[in-house]
């Protein structure tokens, strides 16, 4: 059993969330639509959810759009309002998720022009960058709340700000941040907001949009008019309160899980630097959990595969275009060398790491290095 | 306990199929797009619930395309194809579930043309009315394989064949059909066919379109690039699991539960109407397990209220709209009369029914419709 350092790709469903899942996946599983006590009972499970949901980021339950996850969610807000606009200006920050950057990038063929917005070199969103593009008619702005692979916060509350003094509709992908550092909806500004579960200590296959009732979004699924019209399908009740308690037991341990993964997230960083790595976005303001660092002329790739064997689950780039051999984006954004771009991996912390597991880690991470340098030289 | 009699809203998950999915729930979380052990043990059992869910309709695991459920595998075949395509005609059924309908009425502001195909008396589709439609350019056809409410089996192979003779791309919604009755991908003739685990004994939040490799779709959610690119998202695993293992245990006892709920439907059938229903389609080909029936001047909805506080878990009219007082578009379309159809019951049997719940379920039916009948008479 490795060592897992990967809780930003996804986590393991806290046992006190799995307890309150079971029943919905044993005898309570009735469709929440139904008019019998089998449907109340699932009913009733899915509206304290979404209490639970909402409570999280300072919104009211009858803000909480229920969706199969993240990835659904933010193509639900980008094509969803692109179907009620007229075609404009969507401006998204040059590190927004695949799911925000292809919906986005889906709307050009439509009339919609992209605007990517860049970031500094510490990972940070420009404003200066920001203000040019709203020059331009620009009615739908996305940037998230914490980057995936380099955990740097984005300054959304100020990007709000400006976007809807320019008339646009503001959405944030919130989906990294949520449960690591607290999150409110009104402070933020923003019209719309992304959650998922599985991020989170709780299930795969449920996550929210949160809206801003005044939105004027088309669905992305349509069908039996659940969800007030806004996504139809049967709740997938299990997953729904799963999600909600995944909630609630973040707003009680937040404080304490960010404090610990800081801990030992310094102590790994500091371990990797006098090892020799560059750690990205490390003056910027960041989640707790994350870490994402090169070392040069190392392959990532390589580096994850090592360290897999010696029992460390770490990513290279973001684990959801794992796939991909293309130099992180996020990291070209930034301004790095593509070569070193390719040498990323992330660390990213979670509730059951512990410091013995972060000092093996370093071991390991000294000894792998040391190894691939060797080869370099013999090679040279 | 209610005696549940609504399979066609939603099925308890099979506890055989929960312990296939329960290390997936717990230790082995991993994202299976990770490119450690934990992401590997998470891939390997999502390829292998792709062979079993490939398996029961006879089609190759590489033609399955997991998605969250039905109703988005329904939406992602209209969109995805007429996003393709250029404005023509696209063609369903009268009776098509709303997540086929809704989707193709959604193509109408892009300039397609809506064409309803009308069913008989019977509940069945009008080959006629099919051969009318296709005289006009059609590029999409869906037929739904059985429909929810009445069970009433519709002829997809052969109205595949003409399709194809038309040149338009045919698909079938199977969600209905899946594990009750054989299916047949090839068989059908179909470009795509839609499943839907939690309608089989499967868990809530997976499904399935099956493609013809061949078809000419865009995704509904864009993002890192799941499943081919067609449906991105982190793969729910759990739920795709255990969606496999139902479709393996569907393939084994499909027969056994088939008999054993068509003894059950006709022993209620016959009860039902001698005390004086009537049951919708019942002389065409359905499903083992579907029963739907009126009694005149007896409101379907407060039946089901009546009927759930004697301890029966039934439908009116189907669970998916039933926050909806219009009557059945499904009877409206076989000409029942708006009356008789706001009385429609649905009573959809399962594998954990016995013969003493469907006999005391006649006993219930009988004394809540004499109570009916008593009120009306005062009434009046």
């Amino acid at each position: 059993m490795n060592a897992y350092f990967d809780h930003n790709a996804t986590t393991r469903i806290d046992e006190a969330v799995l307890d309150t899942m079971m029943p919905f996946l044993r005898e309570a599983y009735g469709n929440a639509s139904s008019r019998h006590d089998d449907g109340t009972r699932a009913r009733q499970a899915v509206e304290l959810a979404r209490e639970q949901v909402a409570a999280l980021v300072g919104a009211q339950p009858s803000q909480v759009v229920f969706v199969s996850g993240g990835t659904e969610a933010n193509n639900m807000f980008v094509k969803g309002m692109a179907a009620y606009l007229k075609p404009a200006q969507i401006a998204v920050s040059a590190i927004e998720h695949p799911c925000v950057m292809k919906s986005a990038a889906s709307l050009v063929r439509s009339g919609w022009k992209l605007r990517k917005l860049g970031v500094d070199t510490n990972g940070v969103l420009d404003p200066a960058d920001l203000d040019m593009a709203l020059r331009e008619p620009t009615t739908i702005v996305s940037v998230m709340l914490a980057n995936n692979e380099t955990g740097v916060l984005q300054p959304v509350a100020e990007v709000a700000k400006r976007a809807r003094a320019a008339n646009a509709w503001m959405h944030t992908d919130a989906v990294q941040c949520a449960g690591k550092l607290p999150i409110d909806f009104d402070s933020l500004g923003v019209h719309a907001l992304t959650l998922s579960a599985h991020k989170m200590y709780g299930p795969k296959g449920a996550g929210a949009l949160v809206v801003d009732k005044r939105l004027p979004i088309k669905p992305l699924i349509d069908g039996g008019g659940h969800e007030h019209g806004l996504r139809s399908g049967t709740e997938n009740v299990p997953a729904i309160v799963g999600f909600g308690a995944a909630c609630e037991l973040a707003g009680r341990r937040m404080q304490l899980l960010a404090e610990q993964s800081a801990r030992l997230r310094d102590l790994i960083e500091t371990g990797l630097v006098e090892s020799g790595a560059i750690v990205f976005g490390v003056s910027s303001a960041r989640l707790p959990n994350t870490s994402y660092f090169s070392f040069e002329n190392i392959d990532g790739e390589s580096l994850v595969i090592e360290l897999n064997k010696a029992g460390f689950s770490v990513a290279s780039g973001s684990a959801c275009s794992s796939t991909s051999t293309e130099p992180s984006s996020t990291l070209l954004a930034m301004g790095v060398e593509p070569d070193l771009a390719r040498g990323a991996v992330r660390v990213s912390l979670g509730a059951d790491n512990t410091e013995q597991q972060a000092r093996d880690f370093l071991t390991a991470v000294t000894q792998v290095v040391a190894r691939f340098r060797r080869m370099t030289a013999v090679a040279v």
